[in-house]
């Protein structure tokens, strides 16, 4: 059945039923929400605390193709990279939006899949589903608002601005999964099955570090972003923002073992500039770095520091201290 | 200049400046708002009150044409249209995040005039654009998400779910001028230059009802929607939410003098399922029904009651009470 048969209505009846059993009774989300879809707007009463919101859009044969994605993964995909900025700030998500484009002929069960991948991920985080918009469009678009808590006044977030001379820099995970599973699947590429797979859900099914963020809040960081852009380009956002420069030593940047596996010596460069690893990059000083590095459950590395000099740029360096040079600093949803 | 050769981060610095200097520091939103746009999420720090949250899409060629509508016209439209979702639950709009679509060769001052026209009407309401995203895209789209403050619990607020039997239908202003404009734009139609241009407003520079929207809330009206499918079709989503019949008296339908200036007999049914009227829709016992009547500032016109029997259905009838015809009931997105 095409979605034009049941039209934009039947289509949000659907989400409404599923948004109905999805309901997660315990979370915060969920007791604190008065209106869910189905009205104008949704309404909610959170604890008072500071708000955030958050959108991403993901566009069909610009950030995903249907050829090697499914349905339940761009479901799950599109709802990552907006916890990932929720994570990004340190914060609590709560609430989405989700505002559909589809090409009339769409098949109905398809909607259904993308929508089983949105709830499988806003379960795994206590997200509740609140409202959205399906309209017609020639490409398939997931335009998805997410909004969370950060807590009160004095707990602090991760903003951009925050990074001072002298702190540390620190990335979660490892980093180049993600843009090597991009060229593998776009490029047809074939590997061992175990890369393969890992490669693939790095980059479908990004796991976005929602506790990781509120941990680095609780042990005082106060700078950080996620990685979506690449590591040197969104590193560069946090120079700009806070006025500083910064130095990596490209020898110590932990590159994911699969990418390293399937692209060897390139496999460095899909670290520093792919993108969309949604890991955690952050700064703090050295005090709170080594309480960082024993605390956090995931493993945590060092990848060099901020300095007062080279404001707004990132240099790169290797072990014995040579400039490392790269062609691109990182994604431009213009300049590809 | 392309937008492609400045990108996304130029385009976002732009917004960012736009927002940093149509700053209304007397505005609420501004007040509490701790981080804008250039961070991961917006933050503010909100009242202890009820939040609303609310997205719409307008996808180019679907919801508008850029052969009849200027970049400025669909700036303020694409806020407009959420504006009134706020509206509808008679709230306070706050902050509005901006998704924007934009194929890689649009003209960079073009989305300078979409960000004029957003700003224009965001100044208008005291809303914050705190933060979005611009990605590539084949076909223009925009998506933007706002969100709003409804109170305290005691306040109430305008649900779809609150008709009672036996209570008045009632709507703002007058209907069919926005789908008369659509239908002049879109055949070229010509009028007397006084109604073209109220025709060509109504369409592409709707006034959101926010104030009314309060103002209903204050009088203890409880069940109320904006207009934007058109009335039969949205008496309907209001009929099945509160399990409850409508009966609407064609012949007192407050038709746009625009619309029947124009369209003569045809007007009626512009004013009945047209749609994109953006005005408001409510329903309120007698007694403060005729309270709302004295005390809105804004012709309100009674058009039917609400009834026990034909739960979910809208029946309607003329003045000598025969039954009235119409061929469809309002739009949907994939159905057109």
């Amino acid at each position: 059945m095409k979605v034009s048969e049941i039209g934009e209505f039947g289509l949000i009846a659907r989400l409404a039923k599923m948004a109905q059993n999805a309901k997660d009774k315990d979370a915060a989300a969920f007791k604190q929400l008065l209106v869910g879809i189905g009205d104008d707007a949704a309404a909610y009463f959170p604890d008072n605390e500071i708000q955030l919101a958050t959108v991403d859009s993901l566009v069909q044969d610009v950030h995903f193709s249907l050829s090697y994605m499914s349905w339940q993964e761009l479901g799950w995909k599109s709802i990552a990279v907006n916890l990932s900025d929720i994570a990004a700030m340190g914060g609590f998500p709560r609430y989405a939006l989700v505002s559909l484009g589809l090409p009339p002929d769409t098949e109905v069960e398809n909607v259904i899949d993308l929508y089983r991948g949105m709830f499988d991920i806003a379960g795994k985080f206590g997200l509740a589903i609140v409202g959205g918009d399906t309209v017609s469009s020639p490409v398939v678009f997931v335009s998805v608002t997410v909004m969370g808590s950060a807590g009160d006044r004095k707990r602090g977030m991760l903003r951009r601005s925050a990074a001072k001379p002298g702190d540390k820099i620190a990335v979660t995970n490892s980093l180049g999964a993600s843009a090597g599973g991009l060229k593998m699947l776009q490029k047809g590429l074939k590997f061992a099955p175990k890369y393969t797979k890992q490669l693939r859900q790095a980059h479908l099914l990004p796991d976005p570090r929602v506790n990781e963020g509120q941990l680095l809040v609780a042990k005082r960081v106060r700078c950080g972003m996620d990685i979506s852009d690449g590591l040197v380009g969104d590193l560069a956002h946090i120079c700009a923002e806070s006025k500083v420069g910064a130095r990596i030593n490209v020898d110590v940047v932990p590159v994911a073992p699969a990418a390293t596996a399937c692209f060897g010596e390139k496999a460095l460069e899909l670290a520093l500039t792919g993108g969309e690893d949604y890991e955690l990059l952050f700064t703090a000083n050295p005090m709170v770095m080594s309480k960082v590095l024993k605390a956090m459950p995931c493993p945590v590395t060092v990848v060099g520091e901020i300095t007062a000099e080279n404001t707004g740029k990132v240099k790169l360096v290797d072990n014995s201290d040579k400039p490392y040079r790269i062609k691109k600093t990182g994604w431009d949803h213009f300049n590809k």
